[in-house]
Parts: C-alpha cells; sequence; structure tokens
C-alpha cells in the first residue's frame, strides 16, 4: 500500500510500505481523510529530526473506518467510523499519575514519534479510538484533531459566555480557536497582520484587526479601556506575546497557544501590576475530542471555509509545498482506497 | 507631633507636622507600630519619585487604636484597636466594577501615593480598618500587613494541603509566604544564596536550599521526579525566574510575588510542553487581612523571628539606614507618644 513518508532533508516521497495486520490491543484503520497540519511542516523543516525514525510516515489529523481488531479488542468492530486522539501515554511517570495524562513525561505523539496517518490503512491503539458520531461526514470528521485542540485552548482559557476575547494569529487554528470561543458565548476579535488571512477571516463573520494599526487603540475602544478578559497567543511571534499580556484587563488570563522555542522577554511587571495570568495549552484530552466532534456537527465551525483543498494521497509531496508557500489553509489528503 | 519623612536624594528625616482631625468618613489613629518594608527602601532610593509627594511621610505596615472619628462615622469609637488595609480604590474603573478593587486602575495606596503611618497619629478612610482580635498584641498585629501579602500570594497559588511548594527568596516576605504555606498544610522548601538569611530560616523550622547546590537535583528527589505542585517567585531575579518555571511539574503553578521592573525572558515553551500556570499576584484583599490577624493569633507565623528589631520613632533613619546594609529582618518603629 502507499504511505507519504519524510525521508530528512526537506523532502516527502511516496513508498510503498507494508500492511500488516492489527496487534494485540490494535485496531486496524482504513484511512479517509488526514489533514496537514503545522506540525507537519516542522518536521520537514528538520525540526524534529531528533524526534522522528526515517523515513517517518506522518499525519495524525484524520477520519477513517475500523477494518479489523487485534486480540484484546471488545469494544470495536469492522465499520465503525472513527477518529484518532494520537497520543499514546506511559500511564505511570508523574503526569500520567497526576491525571495529565496528555501531557505525559513519556508521550509518544503518534505521527510524529511513531508511524502516522498518510497511508491507506493505518494500525492504532484502541484506546485511541473515538466514534464519529452517525451524522458527521469523514471529511469534517477529519477536522476533529485541529478542534480538539481549539477546545483545548478554549477550555484552558476559562472563557465564560459575554466575555471579550483576543485572538493573536489567524492561521487555521486562530480560525478554530475563534470558533470554538464564539460558540462558547465569547466575543471575539482576530489581530493578523495578513490582509488575505484577515479576509478569510471575516467571510466567516468574525472581526479582524490588522496589529499595525494601533491595537492598544482598538483593544481600549472595544473594551471601554477595561482591556480584555482573555487573549490567545497563537502566532509564536514576540510581538505577539507583548499583545497578548499589554492587551488583557485586570485579572485577565492570557493562554498560550503558539510553540515559543526560544526563551521570549515578558512584561512581569504588567502580570503582577494587573494580576494576570499565563496559562499553557498542550494538545487535547479525550473530553475535547468528543466537544470537538459534538462542534463539528452542530454546525458552529466554518468546515468549507477551512479546507481549502482536497488531494489525493499520491499528490501529498505537492500538497506539502503549496502548504509551505501559504497557498492553502487546510489540505486533506484523501487515503482512501477503493472498497 | 512627629513625622518620618522621605526628602527626595535618598533622605529620611524627622519632622514637626500638624495633627489635624479626621474630615468626614476618617478615623484618626493613635499609631502603636510600623513595620519598615522593602518597598519603603525603594522609595528611598527613589525609583517612586514619580508617586510621591515631598515629603512624603512613609510608612503602611501599622496597628494602633483610634483616637477620634469624623462625621459620617458610625461604626468605630475611640480605643478600637485596628489595622489598616492601605489601599483607597476609585470604586469606577474597571478593575473595581470587575470586583478586584485591591488592584484599582487608579489606586492610591496610602503610604506611598499619600501620606503614611510613620507618625504620631494619622487619619485614615474608615472602610480601610480592620479590628485586632481582642487577644493579639499590638506588636504582633504591626505584622498584619505583610501577612496579608503572604495569605494573598498563598491563596493565589491555590495550593492544597499535601502540596509541595518551592519559595524562591528568603527574605520577610519569603519566610511569610512559606510559613503561611506551611499552616496551609504545604510542603515547603526555600531557596535562598545568602547563608545567614538560610540559618535564620532554619531556625524556626523551615527547610532550605542554596540555589548554587544544583536546585534541578534537589527538585528531583524531594518531588521523585515529578518537580513541585507550586513555585513562588520572590526574588525579583532572572534567575529566579528561571528556578521558578523549571521546577515546576505538569500542570504546576508559579506565583509571581517579587516586582521585576524589566521584562525577563521566560521559557514560554516549558509553559506549553507542561501546562503550567503562571500568576501574577499584587497587595491583598480584605479577606487576607482577616486570614492575616487569624494566623498571627494562632501563632502559625515565627513573630519573633522576624520582629529583628523595635526603636523609637526618633530613630527611624538609622533603622532605614541598618536595614539598607542587610542587617536586620523586619524592623517595628514604635510611634507611640505617653497616653
Amino acid at each position: 500500500m502507499l504511505a507519504a513518508c519524510y525521508e530528512g532533508d526537506g523532502q516527502i516521497a511516496m513508498r510503498d510500505v507494508e500492511r500488516r495486520p492489527p496487534g494485540f490491543g490494535e485496531v486496524q484503520l482504513k484511512v479517509a481523510y488526514v489533514g496537514i497540519c503545522g506540525t507537519d511542516l516542522h518536521v520537514l523543516d528538520g525540526d524534529m529530526d531528533a524526534r522522528v525514525t526515517l523515513p517517518a510516515i506522518l499525519g495524525h489529523e484524520m477520519s477513517g473506518t475500523v477494518t479489523a481488531v487485534g486480540d484484546g479488542v471488545a469494544d470495536w468492530a469492522p465499520g465503525d467510523e472513527v477518529v484518532v486522539v494520537p497520543l499514546d501515554w506511559c500511564g505511570t511517570c508523574p503526569a500520567c499519575l497526576r491525571g495529565c495524562a496528555h501531557i505525559c513525561y513519556r508521550l509518544n505523539f503518534i505521527g510524529i514519534d511513531s508511524p502516522g496517518a498518510l497511508q491507506n490503512y493505518w494500525n492504532v491503539p484502541q484506546r485511541s479510538l473515538v466514534r464519529v458520531p452517525i451524522d458527521l461526514g469523514l471529511k469534517e470528521a477529519a477536522l476533529a484533531e485541529p478542534t480538539a485542540v481549539a477546545a483545548h485552548d478554549v477550555r484552558r482559557s476559562e472563557l465564560r459566555a459575554g466575555q471579550k476575547a483576543l485572538v493573536i494569529g489567524g492561521g487555521p487554528i486562530g480560525l478554530l480557536i475563534a470558533s470554538v470561543a464564539t460558540a462558547a458565548g465569547g466575543e471575539i476579535l482576530v489581530s493578523e497582520p495578513n490582509s488575505q488571512r484577515r479576509q478569510h477571516m471575516e467571510s466567516v463573520g468574525l472581526r479582524t484587526v490588522d496589529p499595525a494599526d494601533d491595537l492598544a487603540s482598538v483593544i481600549d475602544d472595544w473594551t471601554l479601556g477595561a482591556g480584555v478578559d482573555i487573549s490567545f497567543e497563537v502566532s509564536g511571534s514576540v510581538a505577539g506575546v507583548e499583545a497578548a499580556v499589554m492587551s488583557l484587563a485586570a485579572r485577565g488570563r492570557l493562554t498560550l497557544v503558539a510553540i515559543h522555542s526560544r526563551p521570549a522577554p515578558v512584561d512581569l511587571f504588567r502580570f503582577f501590576w494587573r494580576e494576570l495570568t499565563l496559562v499553557g495549552a498542550r494538545v487535547y484530552e479525550r473530553a475535547d475530542f468528543e466537544e470537538a466532534l459534538r462542534l463539528l456537527g452542530s454546525g458552529a465551525i466554518p468546515t468549507d471555509a477551512l479546507i481549502t483543498d482536497v488531494v489525493a494521497l499520491s499528490e501529498a509531496p505537492a500538497a506539502f509545498e503549496r502548504l509551505r508557500a501559504g497557498q492553502a489553509m487546510k489540505v486533506l489528503v484523501d487515503c482512501g482506497v477503493p472498497a
């Protein structure tokens, strides 16, 4: 069968790989759709060469159908439509033992640390499966993973209905956070310097601002001098962190979503002065996947605006190139084989 | 009557000032004891010259007795023993309106922004008063303000009984936080580079560590590789922030107590990776004063170890010098006049 593999040195190639039966406690899935994620681009850039084993089959945002189950699997049967929580935790480290298995100190992130979904068939641990609701299509269900990221971020933000939130960064995750936060009753403003991305946000009804246009005044006018209740730092930039801090009201809460690979200067005086909170948010928990599937079914997520391209598995390398060039929002790879 | 005044240029001097009757809604206090605070030293260093009006009567940690009440004061009478919450808020700004009057956007901090307690008599707004329990002496009650700071910090930390906390910085506030957190059921380790301060901490039963002695290994051994649940950054140093971040377990909570006047580099990746929380803590609320008085009455606060000197008001300038030279922990100034 076919698989899209990272080969090192920025290269991705199609390979013929072996389809193997599911092992003990494993389920074999026929992969339907796989979304390409910003993290996959980081892998291609070599940022995760220490974690991947070459050739590495990428892909961790997906939907599919159970085709076979291994020994020890009682709850799943061929034909079940599922998505995968791509986390495999140890169960014994301090994080697991304090109820934070999703940030296990020895976490195996499936699709980076072990083979991913960009292939026709994929074997995964049974505990990673979440059932797709009967009325949700597999194309939309493939957005469950990034939507679960956003649901987790909004949960960590503790946003309540009626609160004002600033989302800094208007890529796919920024759009999803803004959508989930809107569904939760928040009033949302998205800060994004790229005018095309701003237009894209506005096309789905979101309010946007260009951070070059005196963001402080905009926030001041919008909140009558108070500042926002919540900010989401999704840009990964130092300027984004500064804006996320300065825009917050007394006791405001900054949710840190983006990966900042280097220490960033933070205005700790402002944290003291306004009693601000900064909270890190990483991946998701099972409840976030369930919430994501519910939101996708409810129409709260602008799936049509998000999915800008659907390509065949054999075209995955070209799709990576298009994403790298900033020419797409979310690309879904159709991994289906004829039944 | 006598008052200790900051005169600018690092100078403090005794002056003869007028004793005036309390105005509408004000209460006149005969000042008993006033503690000198690190913040007072910052004023002397000129760091708050933009806020003070010269000559500025300092002092905001105090105890005293009501001697007269102004019009509109019904709840207080001469003879009442009190402490003062030295905060005067506007009541109409966004912080006040969202229930955070203690960090009012137009806060008047009494003793910096307006005249303080280092004088024989002091007029304050009636709403700033908290009653001293009958069995608590006025000397111990003068520690209510810094103890309320610590109570506020521990409340913001959300520490629960049985949790492990690292306190970074072994000055008076570090000692108070460690004491309040111990009383709340926490297991506490104090990191302090100064050996005299470490000895002082150990003399009251606290466990200490020299951060030069591979703090990471000490934390690892203590927490069996998990990291601490809570850290308190009380040092004001960049190294303190680094240690406070690196020592935390998954979902750990850093309470930022110290004033960092410049942006500091923060390892935001670690906040993401371990889903850490950073929370700013500034001054206190009334409930923290009430908790502080309760703790002072219960014997949970090592008042004898804290109060290293008691001096007469006329000796206040010399006491400031001794504190600046690091030769005292907490100096109380006896402002009493013969009855």
